[in-house]
């Protein structure tokens, strides 16, 4: 058996990445915000029967894997037993090694379980799935456990315009009442009011349910499309009150049209309220204006945008049938986008209503287009206000890491940048912040060593740590 | 002189690198499972007068080299001697440095020409010339006699569904009666059969000409679609029983368009029976259907899909009218494809017809879009199901191998790649799999001594080797 | 503090990287063939007052870095004084790590001012400030003072066709009279004279005010699309004369169509004298005209064309509205141009009109799409006729220069390089040569002692100073 992985050394190609590692950005706290937590676990502190209901069910990149390696679905999301699904996923781990599911593996198994001395695989299989289980049995492992032992000071969950935020309010009882330290705060996503599926009966349909939801939530008769904008802002104000101080927004390829394109919102919004299919052209006014509304809510409101573009989702119907969304069916797609997100940039930083702003691509052939583009607005009034954002999803690896930061090291000041995060639903990922870590380290450990930057380790151990955690913690300004 | 080029160690930058190539990669057989060399001259044995016969005549590589190092067409394409077309390459070879080139003229000089212990050049190139020559006249130098002297276990050729197979046939008996060991299989390249060129009278013209060869194949009056189509299977059913396991197609920019676009495809096919051009929307209608029955065919009978996307063809007129295709005008294009590419295999898939697939890119910007759009469709049935192809054409050098390992491992299983090949017309580009295992090799073996994967060499040899040759073997099933 | 920063040995991680550099580089004379010098500063012998004047005022990559900083604009270009503005520079290099702006700021007082035991930042700052400007007020920090020190043999401006060059002549006569030993010759950047803004009516408005200082320097009549041709074909006469060799032109995204598109081109250019806008395809086809005339020109004068791909320009139009163009808020585009482009270069071809052409592109993502296609065009008539443009604006940094050599190696013949440009607006830029240079050698040797290219000095060096000197002179034939 190999015995060469996870030192405490791992990826720490230098002495100065080392020193820079263990002095500057072990010990910062996490600060997570962008995830997709279900605060409901934290709220009652889930604890987990074993590892593959913590760390398979839900985790469709391992599904991809298993898939790819010839898995039968019924081992992937059917009906095998817990154990069984364990233990085709760990015959799958050996044949992972140069994919990020190796490393994160090994991350994951080595914090908060302190397996270090085996790889995954069908051998080791039994041994860890009976020692993990047994830790998931103790308080250390519960949702708020892991969250403590991982140094966790606060996250962002990811929370639709109509979710009451009732048990973002129990969480924020606890942290006030020193029960529980790490705060958990809400993101204000609002993707599913934006009418982009009502091209279709059905979508109109699935919108207009929706939008009975939100009505309720906004305790509003939303009859018309300045009703809507209304109810919009209303519940952005809740979620201010209820301490968000981020936006989110996905999208295929970024789409925005100015308003003055000639479509008639209200008539194009009636025609949803009387069950009618909408024209892409009038699609994308309606979202424009809204999203153009929820820009300028965040800059009044000292918010942070954050957009992610790139992701074609659900592309195969046969197994969007079987599980719907989120089953390991999503890539990225190739488009062009730039001009469309450079006007609406341009839209709102006119009015002077241009929020900081945090832009997440999918396909990396769009790094160096978006890190040049969202720099021409910064306008001087606060550091580093339009951040290109860290390695998402199929790039939150590392090369796809190592890519983020020479783009915007290129592009932008690497020194403001706001840090990682971990986009997860799962409470084993906090290890992503380490590695993230470790690879900054080791990059900017080797550039001292070779001369490419300077070897002054107050000077650049004082970017680590700031990348790591002063940034987001001054950014995004949460008590403000 | 220099003398540092090409050693026992070249490319292999570690002891690990050194030691995975030396005992798991370098010994296995070459299983060539794409190439476009002539049937004809390994059924008939073909010897080759000279380097320039076998070496630069129908090379649109060199011949791009050449002109852009200002050489006159005459050296290159046109009525020079054999020598002084040689001569003129050898004066270029030194200017060719850091372009793949320059490590492809070693390795094929090295192999199997034993020629190391000199750069090609315009002192060198009368010796080499000499001693090469006498090679080429012994038995060991015919194509037959190379291929066994590499090593080869077992090629496929591209070939047109109007191709009666007689060469492949002669081969076979010929393998069978342990006369030659390598196994010459055909490869079913329908793209003459898509009436890609009916949007014009003369294209028209000339797909009718094919047809009629066609259908002389086929045996058939093809005189409607449904005609065509059935033709189209009969014929796929004659590659089948000569041993033909693969498909191919080519593509400038994936088109698809789904069945339900309206256009009448008998009506649309009638108009070129009738010698009349077709709209684009029509063009794209037909070649979808015959493309997807290709799919459909492809999995019916476990063969392998092979799509190449990304080239734009013959970009000199006055080149295309002085020579014909492939004469080194053809380069990359640019422009999105990925969400009709989904559709297409999402078409299939919903039948449960999608065939094992490879897709080859030419430009490196679609390279992670492509890697993550085909792992949508891995269905668990198979390992390696859809496969992110070796670098192609322009991207078939150090670094573009390098970039498509890269790829392939974050957005997928190395383990299960099927590896490489030559995509040549030349006997002389095995070394080509030198090449890509050294390269591997070198990859794997850095980051088992630096920590990044397990330093177990069976558990990363085993990979190696099976990247090498095993993976093909068992992924393309040739004698199932 | 740190002092390992600029050493001799910057950026030269090999002994043969400094063989290469300190044998076939350095020494170099610059022939920087692409600048924005402004002439008159050359001609008049311009001194500047103080480091803010030649370093910061007009340098539009500091400005955005400023900005991003978070630094008010009254600091970046508004009215506080020289000196805080200096100040306000030197607080945010430190943040300016692994920006290319990093590298530059220390190249740049290295060289001239040979300030090199010192970052500067806000403790030094002052001292910077008073040894620069001491510096400056002598004869050998003057504009010719400093091209006169950097060792620059000649430089190509930007120049509009109205221009009356008369600064050039007054330079060129001071160089025959030994007087200035730098040759500044003139280059043709036509794009005020493309109707591309006369899609408005304010665009029409300011095409025809250049179209009357044009008519005027022309000293022609232009009431015609056939006189503007004429007196386009006069201009590029009279740059002729004056030693012109270049010509440049700048796309957003490259458009051109064939002659055959059916717009009246009299006709459109008549709406445009009448004070009309036109159509986009009426635009298209009027640039397309003068860019293919602009292509014939070169060819039969053995001009050298330059188009610049790719800059999405002017996209903060609070800034435009403050600052107008050339303010730090453009960036780059995407989207798909590479089948125009190509039919542009093939109708030139087909005429046997192409003249010798170095394309650059802004996206990294057509990196490998532009230099695969451009070796479609490469005839045998020039050595390396068609060129892969250097790094270019944002691509001008480590990164991005080590991509362009590696994507020309790939592609192309990087023996035949042309080398590097300043494009620079700034007496104080002609470093980024030197750092070119080391970049270039670093990368050679490297190679050399890994084995991937030869270790054989006179070889790779004579490339290496080739691509420092020589190719540029040979290739642009300025004494032609």
């Amino acid at each position: 058996m190999a015995t060469n992985f996870i030192t405490p050394n791992f990826l720490l190609e230098s002495q100065s990445a080392e020193r820079l590692y263990f002095e500057y950005a072990k010990d910062q706290p996490i600060v997570d915000y962008h995830c997709h937590l279900p605060p409901q676990q934290v709220a009652e502190n889930r604890s987990f029967e074993n590892l593959t209901q913590i760390w398979l069910s839900g985790d469709h990149y391992k599904w991809r894997a298993l898939r790819a390696a010839g898995v039968n679905e019924r081992y992937v999301t059917g009906d095998a037993s817990d154990w069984e699904k364990f233990l085709a996923w760990a015959r799958v781990v050996p044949l992972t090694v140069r994919n990020p599911l190796f490393h994160w593996t090994m991350l994951e198994l080595n914090r908060p379980f302190a397996i270090n001395d085996r790889f995954l695989n069908e051998q080791t299989a039994q041994g860890i799935w009976e020692e993990c289980n047994a830790m998931l049995a103790t308080a250390d492992f519960s949702a708020r456990g892991i969250m403590t032992q991982m140094n966790v000071e606060l996250v962002c969950t990811t929370d639709d315009p109509a979710d009451d935020l009732n048990f973002h309010k129990k969480i924020a009882k606890d942290v006030n009442a020193a029960v529980f330290k790490t705060r958990v705060l809400p993101t204000f996503r609002p993707d599913a009011l934006f009418p982009r599926i009502c091209d279709t009966p059905q979508g109109v349909v699935k919108y207009l349910e929706y939008l009975r939801r939100f009505a309720l939530a906004a305790d509003t008769d939303v009859n018309s499309f300045a009703a809507l904008r209304a109810a919009f802002a209303k519940r952005h104000a809740y979620f201010h009150e209820n301490g968000c101080r981020l936006s989110d927004c996905g999208f295929e390829l970024f789409q925005w049209s100015p308003p003055t394109t000639g479509v008639n919102l209200e008539a194009a919004f009636a025609k949803i309220l009387n069950a009618q299919t909408l024209e892409q052209a009038e699609i994308i006014a309606l979202c424009s204006v809204l999203l153009t509304d929820l820009g300028r809510l965040d800059a009044e409101k000292h918010w942070t945008s954050q957009l992610h573009i790139g992701a074609m989702r659900n592309n195969s119907t046969r197994i969007f049938n079987l599980l719907g969304p989120d089953a390991g069916c999503d890539s990225m797609v190739d488009g062009a986008y730039g001009k469309q997100l450079s006007q609406y940039f341009d839209a709102l930083d006119k009015e002077l209503k241009l929020p900081k702003t945090i832009v997440y691509n999918l396909n990396p052939d769009a790094n160096y287009l978006l890190a040049s583009l969202i720099a021409n607005f910064n306008d001087g009034s606060i550091p580093g206000k339009m951040q290109y954002g860290s390695g998402w999803w199929f790039l939150d690896q590392k090369n796809g890491m190592e890519e983020q930061l020479e783009t915007l090291s290129n592009m932008g000041l690497l020194s403001l940048f706001v840090g990682m995060l971990t986009d997860s639903r799962s409470f084993l990922s906090y290890t992503r912040h380490e590695y993230f870590r470790r690879i900054l380290c080791n990059l900017l450990g080797s550039e001292m060593e070779r001369g490419l930057i300077p070897n002054d380790f107050p000077w650049i151990g004082g970017i680590v740590k700031r990348i790591c955690h002063d940034n987001a913690k001054e950014y995004f300004a949460f008590d403000a």
